[in-house]
């Protein structure tokens, strides 16, 4: 399995519009965050996490020509706005995109995307999506998919552990503020955590760094990668003080298990 | 009066994802064309035409730092999905954004950003969209915007004639498969016509070259630009070909006009 972050910053991505801060300065590629997604490819399939609004400029930063499914974490505009750009999957094959979420995410894209979902466009050039709604761990070709729901101030969002082989190769949880008991049991033995760390500052909605880094001791993944980063992070400075195994993601960043043999 | 064009390209942007044409492929910053969108200065006022999915990457390259209003042609994906990020200009002054749109896309608008218009959320961070339903001609600052409804396939979408000290100054017609007599009336006269000109071939919604020169021809305007290019016209080979007066616009042409006098 492989993955690669196609973004890793927060709703209004890095540099902010009209920020002046260092970060949003920086010359540093590390420091470009696009909104937070993954693409994950297996042999047997591959599929991204959200539809961001940079989905377009995310495809083509890393030449991606192929996906068999989109799975969503939560309805917000950073994880959706992009969703319609999915029509360049479908285009050529004229087949349905299998978009997965919870139901009440797949009505916010519904709601959104009406014209998509109302039955009535089949012009070869539309999305047509193929709504699959989750209701527990589920098949992305030999893996399984399991919603990892966690806390995201007043919401829930959902997170999820990629297990191929009987091993729990990943958890990708870009937005929460708490992770239950029960979803820490769920991901407990996790190879990679990849996991929303703002910045140091406490959030109402998201995890700091103090709030991740406890996550991680209790967990002991073999690597953490820290996610959906805000502009008081730069990447140079802050990614050499974090403990051994635990570094900052950044836009482009592959990361590989050899899960095959 | 000030223009910038933030994009000249379809709905999909060039390069296409997936596509290995000559277009897409170029290394030419003008054959890369992100969403149809311009940004129109004036001494007293400034506003952006649609607000699509590069809206974000489009403000960032513009450094636009000031916005007084949106303004919508039509509830398309191409000219509404960025609508979210509008949020940077209201931020740090906490006032509403005016959206000036036809009724029904403005209920689009309302239906997709559904979390902006409830009056439920009020967080500082949060967009504020102040809904401005267009029914004729209305006011920017000391510009008068007179809509241009036009047949764009079944559906009507509205250009956009600027009119300064009694001057016409440009018409923006990025979508469109016709133009009705009464809208040729209204523009007859016009400085400047940005038209929508998709590319030689045919096209069921958009008006191809043959389509928008004739126009052209009609109208004689001082200069006009061809806008919302289709992967097929490569800007080198293509916009000398055009008639004298007549060229493609490009992402990041400026245009100005010397009306203060």
């Amino acid at each position: 399995m492989q993955l690669t972050f196609l973004g890793t910053g927060t709703s209004v991505g890095i540099p902010v519009i009209g920020c002046d801060c260092a970060v949003c300065r920086s010359t540093d590629p590390k420091d470009k965050r696009l909104r937070s997604s993954v693409y994950i490819q297996t042999p047997e399939f591959a599929w991204v996490v959200d539809t961001g609004p940079d989905f377009r400029a995310q495809c083509l930063r890393e030449n991606i020509r192929h996906l068999d499914a989109a799975i969503f974490t939560h309805p917000h505009m950073d994880h959706l706005t992009g969703f319609d750009e999915l029509r360049r999957f479908t285009v050529d094959v004229d087949q349905f995109m299998p978009i997965y979420g919870t139901p009440e995410c797949l009505a916010v894209l519904e709601r959104m995307f009406e014209y998509a979902f109302n039955g009535e466009n089949r012009y070869r050039g539309y999305l047509k999506p193929f709504p699959k709604p989750i209701h527990g761990p589920f098949h992305l070709g030999e893996t399984t998919v399991t919603p990892l729901p966690v806390q995201h101030g007043k919401v829930v969002t959902i997170g999820y552990l990629f297990t191929r082989g009987g091993r729990k190769l990943c958890a990708y949880i870009p937005d929460a503020k708490t992770i239950s008991p029960e979803a820490m049991e769920l991901i407990r033995g996790v190879d990679t955590l990849i996991v929303d760390a703002l910045r140091h500052t406490p959030h109402p909605t998201h995890m700091n760094f103090e709030e991740s880094l406890a996550v991680v001791s209790e967990l002991k993944p073999r690597q953490t990668w820290f996610t959906h980063l805000q502009c008081e992070i730069m990447h140079a400075v802050e990614d050499p003080k974090l403990p051994p195994g635990v570094n900052l993601a950044f836009d482009g960043l592959q990361l590989r298990w050899n899960d095959e043999g």
